[in-house]
């Protein structure tokens, strides 16, 4: 550790999907003085337009950039004088942002949606990770890729997803040329708050491998693009600028941001991130082998390796993607925590609220009470957890949830608990798909709202065999983008040595009962089975009732 | 018709698992005068003992001969003071009983549990037709029967169930040999009760066969009994008995009957029948290729076939067992109103039972209500109604249920509706296995409390692509004993012509919708798909399960 001193801190800002946190970390060892929260004004714009009031279509999710501005401008100031640190202590400031969030701006980096003419306009805005109204032009890029055998696919694990830039700008285009063509640049979130920031203009490695199909330097050829849509042909022009690495100074805050801060200008400035990415560095994991999964309402897993394998079944694989000098592999499991909502808010009985509400608890609580004590198996009940289709390994988002087992005695807790196990299964799934496709896995470390169920997380354990590592701090995105703003600011020379002083994990909070271990194999033997027949062909049934469901909708 | 006047009556008794329902027809045209119901004193007995308090073990159900003997005492009485008819005007009276209801008695048909050094031994008591304890016998009786290739297996689709004589006989002996040595009779009480009334023992054709084992004139032979059990050897001896036709006068009204009841001494009583056989006749259903469904907490189906095959799955083919000259066969799904009641109890969220309340409808209807103007396959879903397991085709309580399809907008109505659609699937493969090896169905026909659900009796219509009839008496199984009085009385020749003149039905009730048909046609084959691949063997994933649940429970 160099350059820091007794009372150096860093700021790290975490973007999420309904509001932005700041921290204020020691960058001596990351403790948090004090973080702050705003929730954006707009929250998700899913219904309406802020500006018309126009009704958006079905499956549309928006962002506005003022709100992301408000988060520098309220939480950042809150935080800092929570900590009671004055500027003079700010060595860095990094941000994380969700991603694919992505909006078309003016070539000085003005949004589309705050120029007078285009305000009304939905296409103008930006359009936040859960939209999902490309599918129709991620179905064509997919199919095409494919035909046309172009080598960036298998690094997707062969699909890319409507969630990201070029599935969404081809969307932007069909839909709304005019302001596709006064957009002059189609950029990150992630990159676009810290242009907002140092005033320059950078792309992170992360977003753009992952999210922008950049390999090996190089973006889809302008032939590819065009077979799609002639139009499209030149689309890369809008998003192929000079690549910045993870952790490096992108620049110093400007004379505005610093004054809508409080901070210093010229405080050191990181290249943007993902929060999953990030998170990362906080729970101390930026090693080969050290897969970290982010457990909420889906889980995100990323894990570095040394080598390059086109696993099967990944969201992506690119190289510094998550830490300089090696590839980093994203998986994804599209529904977890929100598969245990849909129960509780669909399955649960109104007795068992009632009980949930007058102990205090919540109903999550109370169904992990009821459940945990039953042995393994003991429900009789196995699930795949695909209510929200199957981001790794299948990489199929038409496939379902299955419920397998179920008799006159089953009661709401065991389908919970059956759930869970099967999310649980869903990771085994992962990591053993990563380990025979050549990418090791030697520790596996958690984070996210999940750690709070201990049962869950011994579930985990016990199914994976496992122990897990557990993130302690309540900020794991915002204390990763700490982690960041330190190396940034040199105060740390990589991002490895940054997150060994200031990232926080308890190691093995969690080990494997060898005795549930063995159970679960039996019950993961059974899921196995269920997976594989159902998710690879050996029946079409949930394809179908995929489709017939469509043709019954219209 | 012969015999009957203006005023002419016959009394239906109908003795189900908690009361007995006595109605009083009109022999000339059905007409209903009046009925009335005795609520048993003791219900079922499935916790303790009403003698000795004792705790009775799992799976355990008997019933009391006293309850039984209250039914003629006060409800018979009841239905005639309310019907105004006199004694006189009552030509005949037959009754119909749960089944497989058996209970051990000395020569004089005492029940071993009125005996005062047996009353308190559970043994000596009535076992309910749900008795489940004895699951054990009744493997080794089938793994015995099908290792020795008995002729008379393929006759109950392959395997005899726990609840029928055997079984439950063995069981006796087994647990409580003095109990057995003391029993002279093993009799159901279907035939119990004909004693009681006219003092004539006989033994109906209808539970003979289809709860006796009795094929051919014969039952199963000494040398199997005794390889079960040596000291099983001679229990033929205590139910092999002159077997009575359906239809039949058992014999006159004793004093003492005629005394209890309020009748003339020598009033025609009927052979003993079965509750859903009996239906038959009330359905008018009674020729061949009509099958009657009497759909309730479970569905029965019998129809009658002029010639013997042995059709995989029903739960039996008897010679005149449900009228005579014809071949009856009895099919069942072991679970159907009670796989929706399951349902309500642990899925169905608190705000939909406080609207359905508010609305003062059932929470059945308002599921109904939110579900039924769905499109066909529109939830995307397809269940397999085994949470009873599956009693026909498959004759296989170890399966259990599963749901296919789950999303996170998946509601609770539209997995009410996918769990009632399941079932009239159900229904469907057991229409079509039947006319595939050989029994031909021309009328469908349906009795029981489902249908009060229109909109589901419309979708079984729907889903089997046929018209259905409906039974309109709502004592169907009373009715049809009142009928089959009216032929042991001598006012029909038989139980067709009764039928034709009592019974009561709505013809074509339901007529399918084509366009529904041809959807449901694509969730069918999905059915079917997950029928065979979990049923017959392509997936050993619910059999594991139910393993696995088995142990994991000691």
């Amino acid at each position: 550790m160099t350059g820091s001193d007794n009372g150096a801190v860093a700021i790290g800002i975490d973007f999420g999907t309904l509001s932005g946190r700041a921290v204020v970390a020691s960058v001596a060892d990351g403790r948090e003085l004090a973080s702050a929260e705003h929730v954006y004004r707009h929250g998700a714009i899913e219904e309406t337009l802020p500006t018309s009031g126009a009704k958006l279509p079905r499956s549309w999710a928006l962002q506005s950039p003022a709100d992301w501005r408000d988060v520098l401008r309220i939480a950042v100031p809150k935080a800092l004088e929570a900590a009671g640190v004055t500027a003079d202590r700010v060595v860095g400031i990094a941000t994380d942002f969700t991603a694919c969030t992505v909006l078309p701006a003016l070539a000085d980096g003005t949004p589309l949606c705050e120029l007078d003419d285009l305000a009304e306009r939905p296409h103008a805005w930006p359009k936040l990770w859960k939209h999902h109204a490309a599918q129709g032009q991620a179905d064509r890029i997919n199919a095409l890729a494919a035909e046309r055998g172009e080598e960036w696919l298998p690094r997707y694990g062969g699909k890319i997803s409507s969630e990201w830039q070029f599935a969404k700008g081809l969307q932007l285009l069909e839909e709304d040329p005019e302001v596709y063509g006064r957009a002059e640049r189609w950029i990150e979130a992630a990159d676009w708050i810290v242009w907002q920031l140092c005033g320059v203009e950078t792309r992170n490695n992360c977003t753009a491998g992952y999210k922008g199909i950049l390999q090996d330097g190089k973006y889809p050829s302008s032939e590819f693009l065009a077979a799609l849509n002639p139009e499209f042909a030149d689309f890369v022009e809008k998003i192929d600028f000079p690549i910045a690495a993870l952790g490096d100074r992108a620049g110093g805050l400007t004379a505005q941001a610093a004054e809508w801060i409080g901070l210093n200008e010229g405080t050191a400035v990181a290249v943007g991130n993902v929060d999953a990415h990030v998170t990362a560095a906080s729970a101390k994991a930026v090693g080969p082998g050290q897969i970290v999964a982010i457990m909420g309402t889906s889980t995100c897993h990323v894990v570095n390796g040394e080598n390059l394998t086109e696993a099967k079944g990944m969201c992506g694989v690119v190289r510094d993607g998550i830490v300089p000098g090696l590839w980093g592999y994203e998986a994804g499991q599209s529904g977890v925590g929100d598969i245990f909502a849909w129960w509780v808010k669909n399955g649960v009985p109104g007795e068992y609220t009632a009980e949930a509400e007058k102990r205090g608890i919540s109903i999550h609580q109370y169904l992990t009470e009821l459940a945990e004590n039953q042995n393994v198996g003991e429900h009789g009940l196995v699930a795949l957890d695909w209510h929200s289709g199957n981001r790794s390994v299948l990489v199929d988002h038409d496939l379902h949830g299955v419920i397998l087992g179920l008799s006159l005695q089953t009661k709401p807790e065991e389908i919970y608990r059956a759930l869970v196990e099967a999310t649980a299964f869903g990771t085994r799934k992962i990591v053993e798909t990563l380990v025979g496709s050549g990418v090791p896995i030697e520790e596996f470390v958690a984070a996210g709202g999940l750690l709070k169920n201990k049962w869950l997380m011994q579930t985990y354990s016990d199914v994976l065999r496992m122990p897990i590592t557990v993130l302690t701090s309540a900020q794991g995105p915002a204390l990763g983008s700490a982690i960041h703003a330190a190396v940034a600011a040199g105060v740390y020379p990589d991002i490895k040595a940054a997150a060994e002083a200031m990232g926080k994990v308890e190691r093995n909070a969690y080990v494997p009962d060898p005795a549930r271990a063995d159970a679960y194999d039996e019950l993961y033997a059974v899921y196995d089975e269920l997976h594989d027949h159902f998710g690879r062909g050996g029946s079409k049934a949930l394809h179908k009732l995929h489709n017939i469901a469509i043709e019954a909708s219209k």
